[in-house]
This record gives C-alpha cells, structure tokens and sequence, in this order.
C-alpha cells in the first residue's frame, strides 16, 4: 500500500493533542499545521472546516473533522495496534468514552467555561454558565475516576480514551481542583499516558511542557 | 451463537428512538423498556445510567450508554448490514456525523433549548439560552442540507446516521421552522428514512404517529 498523505491542522495544547499524539503512534510520516484559537478558529481557514474547529485532518485529500472521528481514521492506518479496541466489546467502551467526552466533559463543561458565548448572546449570563460549567466539570472528573479500574481506561491496553483523557486533565491543572488528592485514579492514568513517546513527542512538537 | 439478550431503555421519541429501530433493522428479538424522561430520567433507573439519560442497552448484561455506542453494539450484530458503514472512509464518516449530531446539535443546541437548566443554575438565563439554542439549531440544520448530496448521509446505502437525522427532524417539526421549504434535502431523507419498516416498527412500539 502507498503511504497515506496526511496532514493535521491543530492548536497547541487543544484537544487535537489527543489526535496528534496517535499520529506518532502510529509511526507513519504526518505534516503537523499549527493554528492557534485561543481567540477563536481563524477565518482564513473556514474552507478547512466550516465548523470552525480543531482537529481537522487530511487523508489523501479527505478533510475529517470531530474528534472520535478523526482518531478513528488514524487509527485505521496501524489496525494492529487496535487504537480504538480490539474486541467488539471494547470498540463499543471506546465509543462510549468518546462520546461523552466530547459531547458533554468537552462540549457542555469546558465549552461553557471557555466559550459561554456559544450558549448564549447576552454577556450578562456568562459569569451563570461558567459556574455551571465548573460544576460540571467536578462532578464529570468524579464519575471518570469512579469507572476507571486500571491505568487504561478501556480494557488493558492503551487506547485512544487514554489519551484523550490526558488532554482533558491537562485543562483542568489550572483550575485549583486538587486533581491528584480528589481524582486519584484519573492521576494515574494520565501520569502512564505522559511517559508514552508520543505523548513525549506530540508535546515537543506543540512546544508545550510536561506539567503533572 | 448463541442469542443475545438484549434490552433497550427508551423514551417516546427521544434519541433512543434511533437504535430502537435499529433493533427492527437487524431482526433479531429484543425487550423494549419504556421509561418517560420529559421531566427527567426517572430517579429509580439511576443505577442503570448514573448520567441519567436514555438510551440504554444491556446486552449480555453489559450495560451501554452513549447513543453512537449503542447503535455501534446494535450493528456488530448484524455486521453484514453495515450499519456503522461499510468501507473505512465510510466508518470514520458515521462516527464524524454521529459526534457532531450527539454533542453539537443535539447535547449543545436542542439541550440548550429543552434543558436550558444543564446550562446555568440561573433561570433568569434561560431565555437567552433558548434563543441562542434555537439558532444555532437552525445553523446545524442547514450545515446538514448543505452536506447532504443524495437520499442517504453516509454512502449509498442506509446507515445509523440516517435514523439519527429522522429523529432529530422529529424534535424540529413543533419549531415553526418552514423544515421542507428551507431543508428540502434535510427533508428529502427523513421522508425516506420513514418509510422503512424497521422505523415504522419503532414508532408503533413507542405510540408514535408519522408525522411529516
Ligand atoms: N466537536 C468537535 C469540537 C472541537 C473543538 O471544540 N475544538 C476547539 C479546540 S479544543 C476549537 O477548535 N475551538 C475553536 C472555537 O471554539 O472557536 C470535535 O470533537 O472535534
Ligand atoms: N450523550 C447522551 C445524551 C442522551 C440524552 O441526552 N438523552 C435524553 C433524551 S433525548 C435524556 O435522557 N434526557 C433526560 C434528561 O436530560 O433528564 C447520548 O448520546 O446518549
């Protein structure tokens, strides 16, 4: 098979850490495309993804765009290392976790932290929803350290999960919530997740630091 | 093999609905378990889903939440139907429809309208969380007519994305929002994705009409 021509738009420390670092995984050659929105997705690259969002990836001329999505299509280039499970029971675990970390942990809590303004036009509510958000993100935290048993959070091998896990605790190291006190399990697993090489590589490249 | 057993938690028309029919879809005997979320999941399921929400599958005793990873156990077991996609390019499709449908549309933009209370503790915020819900409803659905190239999201073949867009189109039709005059496409696929039997089966079960 050809090499498959592959190309990540990303922003430093975004979640699409979480797919640049399977990028490395897999050991394949990548282009790696450093955007930054912390202000917002830059304009000039609307025609990328008219969601305006972080990760997008190229794939011999395919655009993939969401997170569990654009994993998943990384994944596909190395099955053997099976980033998204390996039994049907385990890709439906993977799925599940994908899920709810992108749609509400990402989506509903950080996203209402970080960009009240997608939930509401009235800058009067911001300060309500970040409240909220901060909540939530608590009470989400206490539930991944309640479900995970071991250092992988999906049978016990890593997986995609893991990592973006990682990416999501590395978010909340700001925020002054004890994490490795009230969040033990979840401590754990990120400390394995950030001895991993391409973690190690994945940081390097984004020029971001080992912060546990 | 032997039978799966198999148990789905709905609600009538919730987005348990779509791997409701899914279950019509594979054929194989299933138990259908109603519970009525409208004013909150009921207190006493709590053990069943700690996130509080539908849907919820037990197969084999393993309890699944997370609709795209209920719908993924649904179709390993008829995988010959393909309903999570055939090729990879059309797996990593489904999966970038299905997270964006659960997180953004249905999480971030029906969530904000239906249960502005996830949002902000501050019921004087509701209101602006609503109108901002509701249009950014309108952005996604017409994102989703502007993708949509023939009667199926996902390849030329039915997918789980497919039930997904008809139920979604459900939530829509009270909103006032002129669905077949400004989604012709959007519409174009509901109206073909209700005349399965499989959906057919499903709306009967939960005591739904037809109503496009
Ligand atoms: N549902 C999308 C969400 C991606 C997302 O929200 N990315 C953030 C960075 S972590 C972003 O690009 N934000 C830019 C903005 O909101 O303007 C996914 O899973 O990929
Ligand atoms: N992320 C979940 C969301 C499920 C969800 O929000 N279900 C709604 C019905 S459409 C629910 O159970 N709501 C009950 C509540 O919010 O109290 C999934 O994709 O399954």
């Amino acid at each position: 098979m050809a090499e498959s021509k592959l190309t990540l738009w990303y922003s430093p420390g975004a979640c699409s850490l979480a797919p640049h670092a399977l990028l490395y995984e897999i050991e394949k050659p990548f282009e790696a495309i450093r955007l930054n929105v912390s202000g917002g997705f830059p304009e000039e690259y609307r025609h990328l993804n008219p969601k305006m969002r972080v990760p997008v990836l190229s794939l011999n001329g395919e655009i993939i765009t969401e997170n569990p999505a654009v994993m998943t299509a990384i994944s596909q280039l190395a099955p053997e290392k099976h980033l998204m499970g390996q039994t049907n029971l385990e890709i439906v675990r993977v799925y599940e976790w994908m899920n709810w970390l992108s749609g509400s942990l990402h989506g509903q809590a950080f996203g209402g932290l970080v960009r009240s303004h997608r939930f509401s036009d009235d800058p009067s509510t911001y300060e309500s929803i970040k409240v909220k958000a901060r909540k939530y993100i608590v009470e989400c935290f206490g539930e991944i350290d309640q479900k995970l048993i071991g250092v992988h959070a999906v049978g016990d091998r890593f997986t995609a999960v893991d990592v973006f896990l990682y990416v999501i605790y590395r978010w909340a190291l700001p925020m002054n919530l004890h994490l490795s006190q009230n969040f033990p399990n979840y401590t754990k697993l990120v400390e394995e997740v950030e001895r991993r090489k391409s973690v190690q590589a994945a940081l390097a490249a984004e020029g971001l630091d080992s912060k546990l």
